[in-house]
């Protein structure tokens, strides 16, 4: 079985940073396959790196190893992790870029809203085994001197345990989740713009309230939900792919008509169908 | 032989869309190997991606198998459909962008000039087996749950037969052609614009008139074809690497030299050389 | 053992380039691992590719093939070439895109400073082999109808002495170094800025005077050395991952703030530590 490696970061792909680390990881195990997942989040943007592989992993083959590079903290005193789930691993440092991973896959609240604490069936480290890092380590660069490599490693079976000490908990941030007001109304918000301008939301598809919907965002009303891009309105709110309340432009961006960003607030009403 | 699967679609790189794609083909045959031809299709633009996808499918090992998502159709009632030629396999909604495909690939008229039919040697389904899509499916995204599961299985010897109902005729747009004009001279128009601003036409070096060339587009005259950029003028006419007349800025775009666009006319007239 | 093919190209992701390239490869060597190492090199910047090269090429297992085509000479007379060195091999055109490589290879001062000598233990052909190339040839794209087949063959273990006469130097420019002035402060310059705006300069960690740094550029001075982008100000000056100094900004583009480009004066100069 080829293991596979994917690898998101903020490097963009107009430099050789990321080539140096495909090549760091080629030069380890050179029987990997190794996938893109993006290269284009925004320079250090956490929050949406983090929503990103949410929407991608699970659809990996099971064993596949994430590596994530939006790293403001590189060369300070955050951690550099690895995580096991049954489903995937992930080799990160630890600041927030795997907060949706550890909430889809059940991780539990930890002491703080800033940590959630590892579930039944994961294990983490904190990479501090120098052995399997790159050398000599550049202050700038841990994704071609430590990530890559421990990624490489692990996809050629060293056990994550050799890696460094264990720890029980990582940092994330508080995944956003909509309030579900008096009358039933939903009040959520924008998480992530995709390429197409599409705003996507924190509501998801079995939080909605049953009856005639109407999604309110920045000043704009819509009714109701569209089965498809075609069948919509110039303004359209759909189930997208990840799940999630979306809305879009039918023919161009629904950010830009309606000058939207991540963080404004969506509101979602029902009125009962009339009988 | 290891199979490959070929990526086109207008997904753009930023987010996480493409490697959903890539995970999903990976989860189910792991032993292929996946080439992007591009993301950067302009959104919705079937006429550009059919072009690319037509530049691009003959260079690649016989067999393999081309997945193109541009689907502005995507959960209407377009059919999705797999086609399969002598030399390459190909997955993609039912909506023109096999366009410049049937045409190289020798398919016959349809009834209208917005159908073609297969020519022997060719096979084409519907894909209406859900058995091989991804569930649950999406509203808007085949690309992830049917095209990419489809053509997984076709890589590890699925019969596209298995797919779906046969079918004898794709959807096309025209592919345009240039007109021979009373006086000789030819009236073709430019139908891509690449990366560096080439702008790219329906005339091929065989259509050419013979003798002193003149080039006519957006107002500027060209005379003579110049045999390599650097030998040519500011702005110069070439047989480009398709085997198509193309008109080129030397150190810049012509696109934007001439305000040139997908659409505009040209006119190739010849003087017969002085003997 | 796979081998890998690396592509450095100025082409762009948004055409069929870059996939006609690896169609080509894959039809002559199904088994090779491509990697790209940037397709956005600025059009017919070969000292920006030469650079970018050279910060990448070394990361990648021995025997790696490296195929770079920034090619503004293509179809006139310039030379294109194959170089092996005990690391790596290298097809391109003869234009300077290898200059950082023959500098970090050891290659000897040729007879002028546009020119290379080959040393010990590297070996270089003018490819003029035909047979070994895809025709018809194109004049407009040797990326996919020499380089790529060339590499490809390569790959597959064709001896590079069978694909044409062998040379003894290559061209190139002559690659930035600063100079050392009297009072012993160094005079460099801004040789690459990247992604993120970082300015990247020609002075390496071991060229840096003692004591306390004082580095100026572009009108700004920053005093001594950060030991981290999150521990840095606004406007620091860092060792990057290429072992070179850099000048960045903590939150943006270093480029944009201080309105620099490449060939800007980058000054360092150093006051004994007080005691």
């Amino acid at each position: 079985m080829t293991p596979v490696i994917t690898l998101t970061t903020d490097f963009g792909l107009s430099d050789g940073y990321v080539a140096a680390m495909k090549g760091t990881i080629l030069a380890i195990n050179p029987q990997v396959t190794i996938v893109d997942i993006s290269h284009q989040v925004k320079p250090q943007d956490i929050a949406g790196a983090a929503f990103l592989l949410g929407t991608a992993y699970h659809y990996f083959p099971a064993g596949t190893i994430h590596v994530i590079v939006v790293d403001p903290g590189v060369g300070t005193e955050r951690r550099a992790i690895a995580l096991s789930t049954p489903v995937a691993s992930f080799v990160a440092p630890d600041n927030g870029v795997l907060s949706y991973v550890m909430e889809q896959e059940g991780a539990r609240p930890g002491n703080t809203a800033h940590q959630r604490t590892l579930s039944p069936g994961m294990k983490a480290v904190a990479l501090t085994n120098a052995s399997y890092w790159r050398h000599p380590l550049s202050a700038t660069f841990h994704g071609r001197d430590i990530f890559a490599p421990v990624a490489a490693h692990l996809s050629r079976g060293v056990l994550m345990e050799e890696m460094g000490e264990p720890i029980s908990s990582l940092t994330v941030f508080p995944v956003p989740r909509p309030q579900r007001l008096a009358d039933g109304s939903l009040s959520g918000e924008v998480i992530y713009i995709d390429y197409f301008g599409n705003l996507i939301t924190d509501i998801k598809d079995a939080d909605l309230p049953k009856g005639d919907l109407l999604v309110e965002v920045a000043g704009h009303q819509i009714r109701g939900l569209s089965a498809s891009y075609a069948q919509g309105a110039e303004l359209l709110a759909i189930i997208g792919s990840s799940g999630r309340l979306e809305v879009s432009g039918k023919n161009g961006s629904a950010a830009q008509l309606l000058q939207a960003k991540v963080g404004d607030g969506v509101m979602v009403s029902a009125r009962k169908p009339v009988p």
